[in-house]
């Protein structure tokens, strides 16, 4: 199953056969302080950096939050979506739990965007999916039902399976919602990781739709989490996963070194020049903080 | 299915419900002058040296060859074997071509060591299996046919089950084979990868026996190989390999990151112990080196 995402001119399609897709994680304020106060004082030439970063260091996609508690999120996301837009021509990941402002970014996003998320809540499903319907876009759905995160596999299949369903009654083909299976750091329960696997297992073998996953919960709380990522990411790469959101800076190499084990690499075109890329990337980087 | 290997004191279980088991690969001219050079002179310091350092770092078993132009290896052998055992209490892998080498540490060894290794030709076959026999040892068999390395993943499907039956007939029980499906470099077929998982899924599925990869071949020739070494043995295991020669300081944190994430470490305690551990090595190595 392809899942297809367009900006003005460049298509991005995400499925089991094509190479692994990178959402850059990085324009969103929750831990970056210095984006915060770039947001609040409405200078937006710290996410054109951000942009340009992410996308040199190999994101297919970029996600868009402005989510920050001093400023109006609604008038700020098209802000930031055009500086963006101004740099780098790549699809988008309008991130949001608030309808009006996926409104407004989506208003202002050229192509085919992701909508980041929603989940399994009737009534997050009633407000998110009739704004992914409007424009067209491809949704993040949450593997998340009204009582929460389901703790086993079979919960968050049938979570997963009410976005699906509900997604099909509204006319959204099941192409254009990519699941979220969920993880939850094993620093916490031992095993974290295995439910999310088999939830992966089960969603694949039901739907076969998109997964996506935020590969860096799983070793919160936990020394040495590059390991712990960088291992997660494989496994659940080779279970089904598709695309993540994270950092392709720490591990867009893990990804194409992924790709090319499982033969999406033909001659390893991709691993070689990224490797090539990112080198002459740290080179300069390095030289500019000297 | 169980495979026990013994030293004095000491029982190490491979099997997929175990963590994974590291044979550290260090003690091997190959690739290490200095190693080969003090094996000339008959000073086994430096052996004891690598021999003390693998099992600080995390390997469960030794590999121990001694291949090297200028030597009887023969006579070299043993007393490389009691060097080893006079630091360390680990089980062994003795590794050699040639029979005489391998009932030369086999002697020696105590306990229930592993032999590196045997392989599908006849001729192999019948000198190696019945020394294993004899000793009461394991034995890795390499999935190569009479017509060397198979390229399909059936064809090593087909040179294991040999080894198999060979060795059954002979009384030699299946849980004391440990096959190697084999991994070639990605760096000159694309489908390497793709060849050795599909090979386990199909040797897994048919014996259930234990399987053991060399993780480092894989990247033979590529740039940043920690990278595709680590991700390939997320991959390996994950189908169903369980045990490695490979550097514990290398892939040590990696694999029990792996093990952490399949639920096999319950509230982290392994993982979070070996990094501790490994901390401390690395600062004292460290104000070794200054």
């Amino acid at each position: 199953m392809h899942t297809i995402l367009k900006s003005n001119t460049k298509t991005v399609t995400i499925g089991a056969d094509k190479p692994f897709v990178i959402i850059g994680e990085k324009i969103n304020p929750t831990g970056i302080k210095k984006l915060g106060q770039a947001l609040v004082d409405q200078n937006f030439e710290y996410v054109k950096y951000l942009a340009q970063r992410q996308v040199a260091w190999g994101a297919d996609v970029l996600d868009v939050n402005v989510g920050h508690p001093q400023i109006d999120e609604a008038a700020i996301m098209p802000k930031v979506v055009e500086a963006v837009l101004s740099v780098v021509d790549v699809p988008l990941c309008i991130d949001s739990n608030e309808p009006k402002i996926l409104e407004a970014g989506l208003k202002v996003t050229p192509g085919k965007p992701l909508v980041n998320s929603v989940n399994g809540e009737d009534k997050q499903l009633a407000t998110v999916l009739p704004i992914v319907k409007d424009r067209g876009a491809a949704v993040i759905g949450m593997a998340i039902g009204n009582e929460g995160i389901p703790a086993t596999p079979e919960g968050r299949l049938a979570a997963a399976g009410k976005i699906i369903e509900r997604a099909a009654k509204m006319g959204i083909p099941i192409e254009d919602i990519v699941i979220d299976p969920l993880v939850m750091t094993v620093g916490h329960n031992s095993n974290a990781g295995l439910v999310t696997l088999k939830s992966i297992e089960l969603i694949k073998k039901e739907y076969g739709v998109n997964m996506s996953l935020g590969a860096s919960n799983v070793s919160f709380g936990l020394p040495d989490r590059h390991s712990v990522n960088s291992a997660f990411l494989a496994l659940a790469v080779q279970t089904g996963v598709t695309i993540s959101i994270t950092d392709p800076i720490k591990l867009g190499s893990s990804i194409r070194a992924i790709d090319l084990l499982l033969g999406k690499d033909a001659n390893s075109m991709r691993y070689l020049k990224y490797f090539r890329m990112t080198e002459k990337l740290r080179a300069e980087e390095a030289a500019v903080m000297v």
